[in-house]
């Protein structure tokens, strides 16, 4: 029984690989990059993605919504005037806690990919599965708020270690909580060393510029990388 | 494809009930109930379990922390001298989300039920897969923190609908948030509104005492429904 269900799991990520793989491909041959971007529920993802997305120097920014259920986030966002594609996950089941390559594939044709140069998916609240999924994408964002506490690196080891950015967000909160942001650093450290980090609050403002200076230069990263 | 997909999540779903109705069968044989509490990662369900769990008036409790690996809660659980069983969900995986009834099954000799009045699972932080599988609980508790906004119910509705007692907490940060605590309330009147809710700082304690009273009549409850 274990290990038929090993076996299962590892079938379906090799199938998600093979058509994450497909995805990309399609975005490489429109131009288009692609952020992956991801959090536990209330992290702030939206919130932050409102503070940056109409506004990248250079870069146009299209946004594929990733819900449960609904289109609230995707609601706020298109009314920057961003392209927003809202991808529900709950067609036929409870409701899958993340998006995998499939759905992003199935709503492929609906993005218009013509008209990007950065396509950034805003993935379903959730610090385990979302991780465990590639999509396509050229670069992994998280956002870690510190209301969560310090320890969620060990804690969620698998998201931390997938990300190229740590966003650790509502930093304005700082002086009302007890959360050592050197704990955080010292944690994340053990898990991804190599991570960027950036305090940021999408509340205020600060940390906003750095945060949309990364974001705006994903596509001359992805170009001298390759 | 997705006709099989869809049998496949429906036929797991059943076997995990059949396996809760035997979890359920032997808790009553022990004469023990059970409370299945959830949250999003970081809401603080450790935090308030420590506030509570040494101190329940005529009530033993267990706990079993549910968490993907590691055993940080369960550390700061024993040593309030609380009987605490780690079960982690990493094994063999990537790390599955949340607690199944089998996994539960998997750490019953493990459990100390006949020291006991009343176990606690903790589940895995995630606001999706954990309400869609009963583990053989009586009831169901979830924490909201006011830091995630107030429009979770009606983006995780199936968490929301799934539990008798909404913990709204991290009260204590009210004055620096732009959080409006009826909307969160009428939100969650939309989804579920005979659920019960209190608002709670773990931080403060305020609010703790009814929390602690509402855990401690779980048992009374069960037996005046039964």
């Amino acid at each position: 029984m274990h290990r038929t269900k090993v076996r299962i799991v590892e079938e379906a990520l090799d199938a998600n690989n093979t058509i994450a793989q497909a995805n990309r491909a399609d975005f490489d041959r429109a131009g288009v990059r692609v952020v992956n971007f991801m959090s536990a529920p209330g992290a702030g993802k939206t919130a932050l993605l409102e503070r940056v997305v109409a506004d990248l120097p250079g870069v146009r920014v299209g946004v594929l919504e990733g819900d449960v259920q609904g289109s609230m986030d995707a609601d706020r966002l298109a009314s920057l005037h961003v392209p927003v594609t809202q991808l529900n996950t709950d067609a036929g089941f409870g409701g899958e806690c993340h998006l995998d390559a499939n759905m992003v594939r199935s709503a492929l044709s609906e993005l218009p990919l013509e008209d990007i140069d950065l396509l950034v998916i805003e993935n379903v609240g959730n610090l385990v599965c979302p991780a465990e999924f590639r999509v396509g994408e050229d670069a992994r964002i998280m956002v870690s708020a510190v209301t969560e506490g310090e320890e969620k690196p060990l804690k969620y080891p698998l998201m931390f270690r997938a990300c190229e950015l740590v966003l650790i967000n509502k930093i304005d909160l700082l002086d009302h909580l007890d959360y050592d942001l050197a704990l955080l650093e010292a944690n994340l450290d053990q898990v991804n060393p190599g991570a960027a980090r950036m305090p940021i609050s999408a509340r205020t403002g600060e940390g906003v510029d750095e945060f949309r200076d990364w974001l705006s230069r994903v596509p001359d990263r992805v170009r001298a990388a390759a």
